[in-house]
């Protein structure tokens, strides 16, 4: 017989409440130092053994650390928007996010999930449909949006965290969660890995709101289909010269920066899989009548396995250095994030449908969605699979009238107790006393 | 016999200073705030009778006037940097530049000069061999820099005040001088044009330093050869999806605008003349893994004449707008600066030639030079031509190691005392009581 | 117990020298007027009813038929290398190819079997580790061979023939042997299917030499993967001037079609599945010093499923004429070909293995193997389903050093038996009488 | 007293049928089999000393010769057209052109005539207002014509040996005419100047029909703005692929060509002079199905000075093989064909002017007219001009309704008698004995 669960009924209009406050607070990845404090504060008053910023991740294996001009101007706002100064100090330079443990010393097993954090470079739409807009909480920060779901990914861990510190009693085993940042363009959670957290790991989860539209309700047990990718920034340097004047005197970086844009594209559709080049961002010269002698480009490759996405790099490289000699200029690419294939454990599909088969909220679990993202919870899953644990990767259904990523982005609020119910289910599944 | 003029020589100490003094604070078209109010500071206290920002220029004639927001955050700028409230007023919402005027009241010619103020957004290199990074009056603000001259510019015209201020008692006639805002993107001139100053003007002077590599000493007294220009910023408008999961999804304006990058420079060129075509600004997209949605061009067509700058413009419109349909995305063009044709009154050579003579400053007068780039004092001498009057645009010699809008670009400062002992002789020889 | 097929092994040599007389004489498609005659010559001696050219396909839906000068052209060599008058008026005009019909006329299924017949305009490779060159028999005909195997397709199909006539008195049913023209750019099976030949048919059965590879003896009874496609063709009209002397009135055809080329590439690659563009020919203008009035391109899309080739035609269509409009020049897109998606019985997996089982030649029957090809015989099997019959696409193993299309592609001419053998046993486990 | 000449006046339609019959029967570079047959039949009449093919011009020297096969096949037809085995055998192999020499024998200057009489690969309008087709003299031949007015030049140097023949016992000197193949693309003069023909010659006259449009009677003594020029052909080898199943093992000499041709108009437009580039031709790859495997362009650079072809021709090799790195694929890059800058000698604008003064059919002789092609007379004329003769390039008005190059190209034929009276008062005001 299925009941109503308690205690997710009970803490629904907190989910929401979470939910929009971290909404309206959008940061982008390394620089999440007012959201890792907020879950922080959360999480301390619920009595976890907190592990912030330097003491959370590997600073050395971070990739695409921000400027530090940058990184100083937000620590500044964060300090103004009330982070206290030993929290700003562990998070300085830009090692942002948390690791979260409740150890029950109970025997039993190791349980992880991980809630990744940071949003992304999109202005968000003023549309009257749009509810964060109409609802008044949409982002207070230009450019800068929740345009992923990741504030209900943290709303969804904070809301499995108080789970675990009212029940703990009950429960056995140790429980380690990662609130990671900075998951778009694959940059956080090698660090985060590289810190050592996945080690004796049992079993490992983590997920995603949406991904694929579907009813509020479905829950996936593993998805297939996360492509390897990586992440390149490339600056061109040329000469400036008088456009009128003389312009065979200049070297045009511009120039070399759009051939590497219009022709990045021309890499052959690999026949193995699915493969991916976006230039996602570019930015040349000063001004109409100057040759311009800089240009920069965010560019990423992806591919369905390894191979091919090694494939999709190294043609992209060869073409990034032919567009710089095409126009005369020099080039110079750095790497700046990666994430790996991987494969979620399909043991897992039996024991979550049983585990989830008394939950009031799930209408139906899906044992696999296919999916075509990259991710970059792919080092955590490949280290706790290395290691004999188990991994996988879930999706949370919701309807999506939006893409991920689209200035109107969106998704069903009922999705976050969804996804709290089914981490619990597990918890009470794998952990109970 | 040659002797030397003794206020010329007098004040190049002087010159020297203001022209540092000005180069170390550089501002962009139509953000003159701080140049405006320091050049109006010296002309008040010679005694010029001023008309400053929205008395100087008709405002709704300007091209390009830049952001409010920008706008709003360089006036608080200028405050801090102490211009004052009443001139702050005047020039409020991009109104810079101002016009001084000298009326002798005894019966004369009346005589223009014009000079402009602007500087223009390059980062000024930080190499040794660079006199005002060696000698510490390099540009103080990020990504603006003197890089045309125009500092010395600003230098010449006060150094002319001064001596007609000081030597009123022996002229006649009257002098209006224009201290002119963004001339850079063609943007100022026409304003000013508009709002009336050059209608009864006898003879209309303005020049460049530099432009061709020449000895200092040496001075053309007209020159022949500058385009006719049309400026343009474009915007492309596409939708944003993610590149991973739904790149199909997309509409790319990166990709747009990098195509017109591209492919504007196959304009054939022209049989009948010069032609010029510059993508010289490309901004686009906000993340590496999302379709950019929006990219943003600055550019600008050039013509040894009026029509041949049109066939650019034209073919230039037709290909922007195809490559946003080739992309699938809407583009919208504005039109925010414009160069005419000019043409020097070739009368003016013997006079200028005649007058000088007797400068010991003065080595070879040249009676024409060619040049290949645009400048909107065109609508000035258009105007002043148009009205019965004549008008020339001069050089004033000096080495030019790097090019105008070169971050290294530096001019001799002895060039600064031939200017103006070139007009000091040109007033004197017109308009001697 | 294996028992060697004597008629399969004693027809070895006839294969190996059909096949290489073949290699010796490709013809493109539409103009395999001596292959069909050559084919259809041995069908006569051995009694098999002949539908010619006109009689075999319908007309009308043939695509991408040459240019009457070309076909004048080719029946003229063909007349000249002894086609026999007759047989070149059925095939007048580009109506190549033939089909063959036995009827037992003794009660049983009705199996159909296609066999593709015409070459690619690849101009051989002369290697000496290249078997056709080394042992003489490479192509007699500049820039055109049989480099995708269908000369090996031809011989099964008369290896498979013989068989036929020499054993009819044991088999029942009826066998109708479609030797097709023109499946090279997906031109030539609409035409075939159009003429009715598979309205009653229970069973139909082609497949193709290599793909994938696999080992001599390796058998896939199935395939899956694939790709509907359209085939293009692009003429842009603009117009000539001197390249020197008046450059800017010419309107550019050249850059139009290779803009497009370079452009179709950044069609997104579509999240649901393998999707392909290719320009695969370009030929414009006519001398250096002329701009080019003229262009033309082959080009082709294709798409997992229907959806995603119209995608990727709609996308392409778009940009060409964007192309054009470009270049301000004229686009006409001739449609030349198509294929559709298509799916293998299931059914036939477990027949195929059984009737197998008993070869000595087949060393294993592989259930499936993925392509990601285009084939018109697509058109012929989704008629055959449509009428209730059962329709596969087999693979006959072959390694495979060069890709196919490659000007040094070849095959293992053991294969030659495998497929014959193939065959036979699925004829003999059919119709047995 | 302008009298009619009456040499002139009675050879107009003499004119009229020999320029129609080489219209007929245009021929490209070094393939003029035909028409320097014909030409030499003429002038062996008259009695001229002829020097043929291999005895005309320095083999070595030409540049870009057709192919073995294309040269075979030429003469072949020549050979049914009724070209004699004996001159056939003096042009094999594509030594066209011929020099004709009368030597008075009595003391007086050298004079050079240059006539060129190549056509080009145009395929001739069909419109019923084109003269030649609404006359029936339209090009005999499938995609070549007369569409620069070399047949016209030819007609005007045969016009111009029947007068020197006809009057020789009244001149005086020695008379050189040029009749030089393979003008288009500047392949042909440089070997006829290295034959050594030009040097010893007093003067050099050659000229154009057209470039501008002027009225019929209008003579221009010299021209200036001629470019200098280089001629390129490039081939791109990559590797064929199947463009279905392994785009990824492809590299792609279609995409390295058309990214060339994209790319090389981004040279920038230089500011010291008149600069050009043009790709005339692209062919590439064989069908829609294969990735190409070979590309070919011919293409070439133009400029004022010989320093900014340079520039040019420096650029446009970098980008040739950063395009062939782009797509990793392998260019060659062959120089067919140069032309030098060139000046006319201004001493011959007043000898011209007065020597034309009696003409009736010239009304106005300019000083000289301003051009911006290029031409191959640049050798000739450089080398007189080195051996301390005098040389000059003139222009004879015709109205051009259509450029040069053009389909529909066309001049008027009052124009040829003004032409070959201009010589013809040249040759008597120097040599009259």
């Amino acid at each position: 017989m299925l009941l109503k669960n308690n205690f997710t009924e009970s803490i629904k209009p907190q989910l929401k409440s979470w939910r929009r406050a971290f909404h309206q607070q959008p940061e982008l990845g390394f620089m999440e130092y007012y959201t890792t404090y907020k879950i922080g504060k959360e999480l301390e008053k619920l009595g976890f053994k907190l592990y912030v910023g330097q003491d959370a991740l590997k600073s050395e294996s971070r990739y695409g650390v921000p400027s530090k001009e940058l990184l100083q101007e937000k620590e500044s706002e964060a300090y103004f928007q009330g982070v206290e100064g030993d929290w700003l100090s562990h998070m300085h330079g830009g090692n942002t996010g948390l690791v979260a443990i409740w150890d029950t010393e109970s025997l039993g097993k190791h349980l992880a999930f991980r809630f990744d954090i940071d949003a992304l470079p999109i202005q968000e739409t003023e549309h009257e449909d749009h509810l964060p807009f109409s609802q008044g909480f949409s982002s207070s920060k230009r450019n800068v949006m929740h345009a992923c779901g990741h504030d209900g990914h943290i709303t969804i861990g904070l809301g499995l965290a108080r789970y675990i510190a009212e029940n703990a009693r009950n429960l056995n085993g140790k429980f380690t969660l990662l609130f990671q940042p900075a998951e778009e363009g694959g940059r956080g959670a090698k660090a985060m890995t590289d810190k050592g957290w996945l080690q004796d790991v049992d079993a490992f989860y983590t997920g995603h709101l949406g991904l694929r539209d579907l009813e509020v309700g479905t829950v996936a047990a593993t998805t297939k289909g996360f492509l390897a990718s990586s992440k390149l920034n490339v600056h061109f340097n040329g000469e400036s010269s008088h456009a009128g004047m003389k312009p065979e005197d200049g070297r045009n970086a511009l120039l070399a920066a759009a051939t590497t844009a219009t022709q990045l594209y021309s890499i052959p559709r690999h026949s193995e899989g699915a493969s991916r080049v976006n230039v996602g961002k570019l930015d040349a010269g000063s001004g109409r009548n100057i040759i311009a002698d800089r240009a920069y480009l965010e560019l990423e490759t992806r591919g369905e396995t390894g191979e091919i996405n090694q494939f999709m790099l190294g043609e992209a490289k060869r073409m990034i250095q032919a567009s710089a000699n095409m126009h005369n200029v020099e080039a110079s690419i750095d790497f700046v994030g990666e994430t790996e294939g991987m494969d979620c454990d399909r043991e897992l599909i039996d024991s979550i449908s049983s585990h989830c088969e008394t939950s009031s909220f799930i209408k139906e679990v899906l044992p696999s969605a296919a999916i075509s993202g990259s991710e970059d919870a792919s080092f955590m899953m490949n280290k706790v699979q290395a290691n004999g644990g188990l991994a996988t990767y879930m999706l949370f259904g919701t309807s999506l009238p939006y893409n991920h990523h689209h200035p109107s982005f969106d998704f069903e609020e009922d999705a976050l107790a969804v996804a709290v119910d089914t981490y619990i289910h597990l918890v009470k599944g794998e952990n109970t006393r």
